[in-house]
């Protein structure tokens, strides 16, 4: 039994609004990435990269992508959905100290990738469970993780220089916060609610789920 | 600082031959379910499930499938790579407790899944955020955890009565082990070697690995 594990996995939020944007001391930094760099992979292929944005201009030039990609996503919505939307902060990328996007090489370790052979998707799978410990990791440095995915991949490609080869997976906002919600935004301005972990377990066989 | 999390970061192991077979404690199974259920999720759709898989036949069924597909990627392989490939096993699902069978639903929260309208994979990346915490949380109960990849998903669809609109992402063995080995199995057997982690972190823009 562990209890500061289950203390930081169930504290852990997708932080939005309340980022400080105070520093983060070099040493917690090397602990976090050391941490996302020592997930499970595919065939030991370790398929990530870790690109630090600290550049200002970097960060506006994405942030206003963003904002686009709101507009369009909140033009898709019905009127009750879209008064709901408005209210939702979906990125804190200049107020948080640093951006970290994450991408996955799928030729790393090829030609065979142990693992991957019937199953193409499984080395972006590691990349996800990399960005996992990063997120832990964070939440018991008290230091907030928000993933940002109203982006153009194609877009990020171009901005930070990335090949065509290289797929980013993950914009994350790194920083300090002043706490972390005890519920996720999502919930508390009413757009979706956690279901109990109990209605998605089954039995031997696929069932539907409950409640 | 957080040295229980570190701990159980770099002690985690994707376990193929140390199961022991030994009974779940049912509260242990409950914490670690409950871990997995608590991950992030894009438009906090919580779009995964887990079907606990503890019926024999159903589990020598997988297991042939696997040693099949195993073939098939040897059949691939240079001699040399054959060679240390044969050393290797890539599963444990008769001998560990219990296989959790992780899928995900790309229809739930539908239709306007928040964050997901310009990246279709990001569901995907949610399921595997909950794995990690599975993988964590039970490296914290002292259990041991191994992925299978060496499967097609149709068959594994098939074999659970899972619906053709909802997508196998993870096999996973789970029980009590003998003990982690300190070493992942890949690299003992000399397939790959782990690199550094400051050989995938870059600063602001990309740039080739190191190393």
């Amino acid at each position: 039994m562990s209890s500061q594990l289950y203390d930081v996995i169930h504290r852990r939020r997708d932080v939005r609004g309340q980022f400080t944007g105070a520093p983060i001391p070099p040493a917690v930094l090397d602990r976090v990435l050391a941490a996302a760099h020592a997930a499970p992979s595919v065939g030991l292929s370790q398929p990530w990269d870790f690109i630090l944005v600290s550049d200002e201009t970097t960060r506006a030039a994405f942030h206003d992508h963003v904002q686009q990609e709101r507009a369009t996503f909140a033009s898709t919505l019905d009127p009750g959905a879209a008064a709901t939307f408005s209210k939702i902060k979906i990125e804190g990328v200049r107020e948080s100290t640093l951006s970290v996007v994450v991408t996955y090489d799928p030729d790393r370790g090829s030609p065979a990738v142990l693992g991957r052979h019937a199953i193409a998707d499984a080395g972006l799978y590691s990349v996800c469970l990399a960005i996992q410990n990063l997120w832990l990791a964070a939440t018991a440095e008290n230091l907030g993780v928000g993933w940002v995915s109203f982006y153009r991949e194609p877009f990020v490609q171009d901005l930070l220089g990335i090949p065509a080869t290289i797929r980013p997976v993950a914009w994350l906002c790194l920083g300090p916060v002043t706490h972390l919600e005890h519920t996720p935004d999502l919930e508390r301005h009413g757009w979706r609610h956690r279901t109990p972990w109990q209605s998605a377990v089954h039995e031997n066989r696929w069932s539907p789920p409950v409640g």
